[in-house]
């Protein structure tokens, strides 16, 4: 069965607020249709996302719900924009809520996030995508995501305050296009060898974690992490 | 066959000075002969080595030395020190040099780096790993360079100067020693998946190359890049 | 006139969670009593201030109450934890906030912050205040604030997961407390010498300001920008 | 007296091979000619360096004639390309072997960068400016320098490969030249006001330094180190 992906739109704009990152998205997403990747795409900041670094922040956290969709897609697709040389502060947000499924673990004991694949695309008006990528994709690797090469995507321009991508002829941007495809197809090809042959959890469960023969590990995970 | 590895000590002390970096690197490679993953470490600052981003630089250059046992390695490992915060200088030199792969292909058009994997091991007396690792991890993937889960280990001091790894504890250091195992077992794992199940040269080849029914790639390019 | 200071406490604790930061504040704060400097600490995250780069986003939005309070101070510290090696999410909002300054100019041409000084605190429990400061403090020139020497002060502790500053023994660190004196030392000495010698606008104001005869630059601002 | 500029142009290319950097330099030089600051440039690559964090090495080590100048200038600007999105190797370097002017003082007991000002300037084709700007000024910060507003200018090229500054119309872009203005003024201003207005030794000298009543400092220094 083919992988599915979800890709976190992290731009700051709620929607249906025209997103430069959404028309980055757009073009990969393009892509794993070509391949038959079924995906979904969402802006966190529609949902309701306190601060913090758990799973489950208590009444009114909308932030279950992503968690929900994280963990059962086996592609995860970061997207977003640039401010003041870095990622933004919803990425950001996104990333720390993420802490929260170090309490947890899958069936064989690893990170909950172990065994799927880690893709980022970014836009901004200038400069900063390499901290933006770099830091996250590495923040998805300690989290046990999995990275194929050439996956990250994205678009600026020259020094300086100017244009967007949409603005900006960004959609023909011929390096841009390149890295677009490269990206969705290695986020494919990867998720399809690991879920064919997954990294065995030999050396590299959580501590302390006990296979279960009673049932699933759930049960003795604190309530309202991730299940 | 197993995967074999190549350990770069990109330390800025020359053989035989005492390397803080090599104490880590010894505790890793420990693993990988549990693993049967045999290996070979060596410290560029021990070559001459010129500044540049070319695989070549002519007479007296002996990173051509190295970079043919870094292409035929299985699993890539950086080590390095952390100085004012990020890699050192000896670190970021090496990664120019191998700006000079992106003038070449393997033999089905993909960077030369692509199916390998990739890990990194850091010491300092503080402060640092994170950006370390991020940056070393994120520029072997636009290498093309496949990264696991939990692909570092590092080991870092409190707030301020104060005892290196070896003279501070470093080696029974419980996170430290965790992590070591988990990458090691982790980069052994996502090699002998990639060893039998290659990434495929679809949608990631190097745009206008093309396979060569006469003979192998080389005889295209350059004289003198990786062959 | 002595100097005056704000101090942001960008922790992703709710008044009244106990915050690290706010312990390594506190000795910074210790030493500007010292020095004769008034000084007010408050938490953005106690605020309601939506995601976004203006400096008021309308209806309901708090950011420009404390907007008025940067723009009132001599001296700007930013307090923040780390968390994935990197500023957390509240710290990455102010500073997203503060792009919507740029619309705006003191009474001399130059961006509002211009002839303010800045520092930084930073705890975590381990890794990556480095990161931290780097950014925040060169996002803060690009503002318009001066940075003096040794503007920072941190506390992290050995890698990995570990007690934090407050029940680490933060508090007595010796690094750490040096460089908290050295960084309120020195935001107090350059905001003196900048109250008495300010840089003067040669060469530095936003292109298109002119000096208005009739009345102050507000008059050709958008409204509900900074006034 | 005006203050005087020490730039130095990290680059990676040798004199009198053409560099892109040089070329920014070279405007920021033309304002620093305007405001009557005196100023020489040099590459460090020009010179033999060993890698290493003291201030002198021994027998061949050239970097003690490049500190000399360092402790001589007012202003320290110090150029560099962005190579895999952050600062280069020789710029690296050359932050490292600054490390060892920690062993040393100014005649008033504060790190021997203390009451200097500095500036940076970066090229690269595209992406990285940011990353390069924070980490240097924020080192420098450490090292005792002062850095005004709008300490930068760089200029970058759209996401992916491209022609360099020189070659890409890069002079003649407004945003990198109203930086280099705001820059070579700023460094300028801050210089001149520090001159006469130093940061006083008051809360930030080196812990155990004690006025010398019989004579300069440095005959309590380790020989070789800066004197």
């Amino acid at each position: 069965m083919e992988p599915n992906a979800l890709i976190l739109n992290c731009t700051l704009k709620k929607s249906p607020e025209r997103s430069h990152t959404q028309g980055l998205i757009d073009i990969v997403t393009g892509h794993l249709d070509d391949l038959g990747v079924k995906h979904e795409t969402l802006r966190p900041v529609d949902y309701d996302i306190p601060f913090g670094v758990e799973s489950d922040l208590g009444e009114g956290d909308e932030w279950p719900r992503i968690l929900e969709k994280i963990l059962a897609a086996d592609i995860l697709i970061i997207g977003m924009s640039i401010w003041f040389g870095v990622r933004n502060s919803v990425c950001q947000m996104v990333i720390e809520r993420l802490d929260g499924t170090y309490n947890s673990t899958n069936d064989v004991g690893q990170y909950p996030l172990y065994n799927k694949v880690g893709g980022v695309v970014i836009t901004g008006n200038e400069d900063g995508a390499h901290a933006c990528a770099e830091t996250t994709l590495f923040n998805l690797t300690h989290l046990g995501v999995a990275i194929p090469p050439n996956a990250d995507t994205y678009w600026v321009g020259e020094a300086g305050p100017g244009p967007s991508f949409l603005d900006a002829g960004g959609p023909e941007h011929p390096y841009t296009l390149k890295t677009a495809s490269w990206m969705a197809h290695n986020v494919t090809h990867m998720a399809r060898i690991l879920k064919k042959h997954p990294i065995p959890p030999e050396g590299n469960t959580v501590p302390g974690w006990q296979p279960d023969e009673c049932g699933g590990h759930d049960d003795r995970m604190p309530a309202g992490h991730i299940g």
